[in-house]
This record gives structure tokens, C-alpha cells and sequence, in this order.
């Protein structure tokens, strides 16, 4: 169900840093280290898939649905969302660059400049990652009650 | 359920020509009139819903379901596709410009030019939508025994 060489594995078993903003028996999902825009969230199935060819259909729907989940919050959350995009790359000729499938959830401004799935953005720092984590997390709890 | 101004609502009520790839209950999808690659295809609910914050939770999930089923066709119906996009825009902001949520499904190959959200692209020929959505009926026809 893992493979020992995969980074977002690695961060499910927690042997990799990263800012968590939601776990549950089925998915993981924590801040993108290189943000294309502040907020930039990915959500894991906790079990290895490589793609959208072998991820098991109900973790497939549970990925979805924490996406959905986390837009909401994200809207509520203070940090600049006026809309969403989600984001699922299948396959290198489909800009998928970390081998073990995710769905981008990505904050959305009016002019904030990003468009391009091939852009790289700039590694941003732990703390702050931390702290938009934190603050995710707090919408994400008033919405669930 | 319905806006009697939406185009997609349109579509979903055969008022508005369009290249319908599947139907269900819950979902219709159909080609992109303005493909951004050969095989883009959209995903609709039925039910008219702006984007993420209105759409119904079982809605969503068929949505997502027949989106997986779709780049699942695709990939086997000889229309050029190594990797898959699933992408939705919620929102202006996000790049949303039907206002009827859909998901994108877009068939993707190593420099076939695409990956800018903003790109407009040229609309296609009806018979030529026509026809890539007959392929691709018949890869998912295939699937399904
Ligand atoms: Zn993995
Ligand atoms: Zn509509």
C-alpha cells in the first residue's frame, strides 16, 4: 500500500515534514511546498496510487469530497479566496510531477497572476506554511461545528 | 432546478445542440465546443448549481465518478492521450465562465501546448465533436462489457 521512495508516503506515515491541515482513515491533506498561490492545499489517499488508473474508487471519492470540504473552508478561512481551483494531473504529459496521485486545491484571487500548471512557484517557508495551516484548519472546525 | 438562461441547463434539456458522450440520471457529459485538446470533454450535473458551495454532495460525487470514467475512455479510445487534467473552475476569479459548475476532462500528450487556464481556443467544427464523441462512446461502451 506504500512505496518506500514516495515523498507524499512518506509525509502519511510522518516521516516527512509537512503542514497538515486535515487527516482522516483515508486521506492526508497538507500545504503544498511550493504554493502557486497562498493556501495552495494537496489531498493524498494514504494508500499508493500512482494515478487515476489505480486509485481505489472509494478513496478516489473521499479525496474529492476533502477537496469540496476544503474549499469551503478555505472561502471562510481569511486567507485570500474569492474562488477555487481543483486541480487533478494524471500522467507527465498532464504536469503530474510527484508520482503518487493528489488533487490541488487552490485559492484563487482576481489578478493573482497564476494560470500556467506548468509554472514553478518558490518553496515557501515552514512557518508560514505552518500558520496557513493553523488557520485552515480553525475554518475547517468552525464548519464542522 | 433549472436557469432558463444557462447553456449547460440547455444542453441537459436538449434545447442546445451539443456532442453528448454520456448521460445518466445525475450527470450529462458532452465535448467542449472549445477544446483546449482533441477529446476535452465536460462534466454537468443535471441540476443547475453555480459551483462548489451549491452543488449537492451526491451530485458532486457522480461528477467526479463519471469524470474518472471519462479519462478512463479516453485513454483507451485512440484519440491522442497519455496523461489526463481533471480541472474545475469555481468561481470568476478561478477562471469559471459558465456559470453552471462542470468538471473538465482533458486528454493530454507531451507538447501538445496546453497548460494555461486563460487559453482561449478556437471552436470546433460540430461534425468533427461529433465524431470524437462517437470514439470515445465506444471506448466507454467497451469499458463497461
Ligand atoms: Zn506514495
Ligand atoms: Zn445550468
Amino acid at each position: 500500500m506504500t512505496d518506500g521512495t514516495c515523498v507524499f508516503c512518506a509525509i502519511v506515515r510522518g516521516q516527512e515534514a509537512a503542514s497538515i491541515v486535515y487527516v482522516d482513515e483515508t486521506v492526508v491533506a497538507f500545504m503544498d511546498r511550493f504554493p502557486v498561490t497562498r493556501g495552495h492545499l494537496l489531498v493524498v489517499p494514504r494508500a499508493h496510487a500512482v494515478g487515476l488508473e489505480d486509485l481505489d474508487a472509494a478513496d478516489g471519492v473521499r479525496v474529492w469530497e476533502t477537496g469540496r470540504e476544503l474549499a469551503r473552508a478555505l472561502r471562510r478561512s481569511g486567507i485570500p479566496c474569492d474562488g477555487i481551483n481543483l486541480l487533478l494531473c494524471d500522467g507527465e504529459a498532464a504536469n503530474q510531477s510527484v508520482f503518487h496521485v493528489h488533487l490541488h486545491v487552490i485559492p484563487r484571487t482576481a489578478g493573482d497572476g497564476w494560470s500556467d500548471l506548468t509554472h514553478h512557484a518558490p518553496e515557501r517557508e515552514r512557518a508560514l506554511l505552518d500558520a496557513d495551516a493553523e488557520v485552515i484548519r480553525r475554518a475547517l472546525a468552525m464548519d464542522r461545528g
